[in-house]
């Protein structure tokens, strides 16, 4: 292989922090848009598949999406042990509903998105994401804020899941990782229902949203849990947080956990099973202490600002 | 802050694949040498503290060695139970010493490192790595190549450590990952000796190295398991794998864990306990599978080649 | 302005030589496509206006484009003084002829183009560039390969304006810097016709081609010239040959010239006007040693090769 | 050879402007010191040999430094004639001396730089660009700061020459571009002195600097004129202001000029003879009437400001 062969010409960069730098070689782009809300790549890169790309962050790419999607779903569906009637707030690459839709029980699967235009592109371009996700009649897709969704419905789920982009003070989803927004989630749950949160990196330098997110989702549900992932392209092990009325059992039972997802879903994960499960709740002992020590609360007074990729996440 | 201070002008660029690469600002240069084995850079980054760069590959930081140091030590040494004499290969910032003093019952810690111009950079800039280790009277510090050590030595240890460098052809390392260096390692073994090494990455882009590795070990010792911690700085999962002359408990009792710790290390731990132990240890079910089908043996005739970052690591 | 505002986020990387790289931040994606021949992009940068970019190697921007194609076209057009048939090698963006529209003694322009998806992107998406030049009458657009056209084309013409890419070993233009290509180029051109090659950069550390075609082009015509203008997109300064049947004024007169582009010409020039013409002429001392002493010519058997942006160009 | 090969693992970044950045590969580290002035690195670099970086600012390097220094001393000394008192405002690399000192009449070299340490490191590691001449006898280096020289020295010189680094807001030289200072520098000046100041970048998208530095050095001085040297690592055209008490020649007769430097100096220019500098006055037709219509003065009560590489220089 010649030299040159190696080298892309066209990179696209992520700032993790202000000084450390994640960047994947471009080989080929499959879709720009300037939507609405935001700019919007969808490109192929030399090392992990597809990827969708906006406002130039990240969100998720087909050679490891599944390692941040079935962590995210999965456990809080097995916590619920039922599930008929899921929300999705934000998922557009439709992966999020893909992995819902392994489930037996399920009737209905409503997915908020801001934005159409990315929800379309990725039904285009990215199959192996959605894998049909967007035809399957239990989909309602619903082209919205999910602010004014959540203030509106009077619907109630079995499970909500938050799969929103970090809350950065210029984008519109900060205030849904506010105590008033997981009190309105609250209320559009089930009695015995459970929320999961995406929960942002756990990295040693970079892990406040998460301990703060923990402590305001304390401050809202009797239960909550925090769980991990090692998701390469993210440049820092991923982070969830489950919240219940009952008690989370963070120490399941591997054969328990696989006979469930035998029995309850069609198959075809690829990272999680019983074991998977039960690593995703082990945290780092550095990572527990933060958690359990932090006190702060998101409030729509005092949300979440400038945290995100490129920052250092100061409050 | 104004926009020009958030840019570093020098970064260290690192390759994971040939596709991606992951950069760090540097703040300051500390220490610069052309050892008569390789460059070292030892630097200060933006993001995540001190850094050791050796012929440009990433190997420590400050800000997440731990992640690395901690889980490459104490399941090996809490599986042994007891460890007295143990040997490192190679380790030049000290941190993997630094964790083994940490047990009550060590009498002598063997480290061959190659280059005694690093190790000496390492003690003079890198405090916060060793700790003094270089400094503790149990501490024997031999510059030599491993290789010629384990062919020449009639020593025999509790455990042995393997934190070399990944495998790259023009490396001196690569040998010691194949079967006739891992049955010199045994025969350095007390019969109830424990074996570990670090087993590079196990992203599901690049983990060729690790099932082969387990492969490998599993053709010379009795049981093997494997292990993997999230190091940010690393881009991908990290791995390691345990070896042992008696089964190896992947599901230890986390409370037993932590009193094991308690009673025989001095403390001081910062990422593992009996909660991160058991994480550890259950590893995806992608990962599981490919080790469980790999049957490939590195061997001194079709070692490992072109392994390391920066490259796919075919082979 | 905040410092995430000073980043983009998407990057085209061009490397000069294998250890240099220019890098432009790109705020929008006009236009992508693989077509037939090559991988291109069309891109609004931040500092330098629209940019068109084919497999990776930056061709020419709005920003500076001017500095390039003003100096390509009329130098050439001047030193004929009567121009009115011309053969457009290359030149898909369509500013090289909208420079030899410019002139009024202007009745055909033929241009080949290899690519027509390229130069239905350019007409498309780079009205700065070609300003009409494509809807002008006098222009007739051949999509074809420039080599078969030279091969098997009767006409004659006044000038003839080499404006292709560097020749790299793997694309198609390489030929047509060799000896032959030279010598079929004089066959169609007029007997006082003048040709000009954009002959690549001129740095200290990267001249072998321009030498090397200059020596090529003075076994083939009477006189050759050296120019060079500063085109700071290309990161070092760039040249042309001029050559001709009779004797090139390296010295002219700067009222003269000034006189006739303003006879004969429709103006507009941003770059060039007597003075400007004057300066191109005078090389650096370092670099007219240089082309005097080379005496390798390019042939069909021995060509250019490996040279091209990421290269040192060794041949 | 291999890709690997290709790459450097440390890259020295630098912005042009905030949307485009030339990176240069770092092959080896010479001297790295943490002045009480700047941050200073001497690299070895893959393509353009030794460099000097302040401050993350690339300044020169060894591969086309002669193309910034010959431009900027011999048409000032040129224009002289019989130099024999020369002062240097920054300059610490010694090239500038180095040229100065090529000339039988000069006695005396005052240069006044700032920073020693950046100095002597120089002198150590930059054989190339110093030549020797911080050892020759008629020079005398004053470490101190240019303001404060220009405030209080009573001597006056044939040729003065600012070589300082371009005027950021947080430097202490932008001062040092004000009508206070140029007047300072005036009265520095012997009756038929000639003073040369390096004007920073000319690049179309970026030559308010220079605009505004003729301005202001044309409400100072009886004649200016402007030169423009191509200086590949620059990244754009590089620029110089002549000052003079009588008229500028900006059309030297070039076998004149190549018989003066013949006889007045020792030879050894690899840039700059006749032919070069006839090319060096003659300024391209944006750049002039860019010049010619900027009217802005800066002052010490309002100064340049913001300007520097990665920014656009809006004031």
């Amino acid at each position: 292989m010649a030299g040159s062969e190696l080298r892309a010409d066209v990179w696209i960069h992520e700032y993790i922090t202000p000084w450390d730098l994640y960047s994947h070689g471009i080989t080929r782009t499959l879709a720009y848009r300037k939507t609405s809300f935001q700019e919007m790549y969808i490109v192929e890169t030399g090392a992990y598949g597809k990827a969708l790309v906006l406002d130039g962050k990240w969100q998720s790419c087909t050679g490891d999406e599944f390692l941040y999607h079935e962590p995210l779903v999965h456990p809080a569906l097995l916590l619920h042990g039922n599930p008929r009637h899921v929300l999705i707030l934000g998922g557009g690459e439709g992966a999020t509903a893909r992995e819902v839709l392994r489930w037996k029980s399920i009737e209905k699967v409503v997915m908020i998105d801001i934005d159409g235009e990315v929800v379309e592109a990725c039904r285009e371009h990215l199959p192996e994401m959605h894998q049909g996700a967007f035809d399957d009649p239990r989909v309602e897709l619903v082209i919205a804020d999910a602010l004014k969704y959540l203030d509106e419905t009077d619907r109630t789920f079995d499970v909500v899941i938050s799969d929103l982009s970090d809350p950065i003070e210029e984008g519109p989803s900060f205030k849904l990782f506010t105590r008033e927004y997981f009190e309105k989630t609250r209320r559009a749950l089930a009695p015995d229902g459970v929320f999961v949160v995406q929960a942002g990196p756990v990295s040693p330098v970079k892990m406040h949203l998460h301990c703060r997110l923990a402590s305001t989702l304390r401050a809202v549900f009797p239960h909550t849990a925090s769980l991990s992932s090692c998701v390469p392209t993210y440049a820092a092990p991923w982070s969830y947080i489950l919240t219940s009325a009952k008690p989370i059992e963070t120490h399941p039972d591997r054969d328990g956990i696989d006979r469930q997802l035998a029995e309850k879903t069609t198959g075809g994960l690829r990272m999680l099973d019983g074991t998977a499960l039960l690593g995703t709740y082990q945290l780092p002992k550095y990572l527990r202490a933060a958690i359990a020590e932090e006190t702060q609360v998101y409030t729509l007074a005092e949300p979440p600002k400038f945290f995100g990729k490129g920052t250092l996440g100061d409050s």
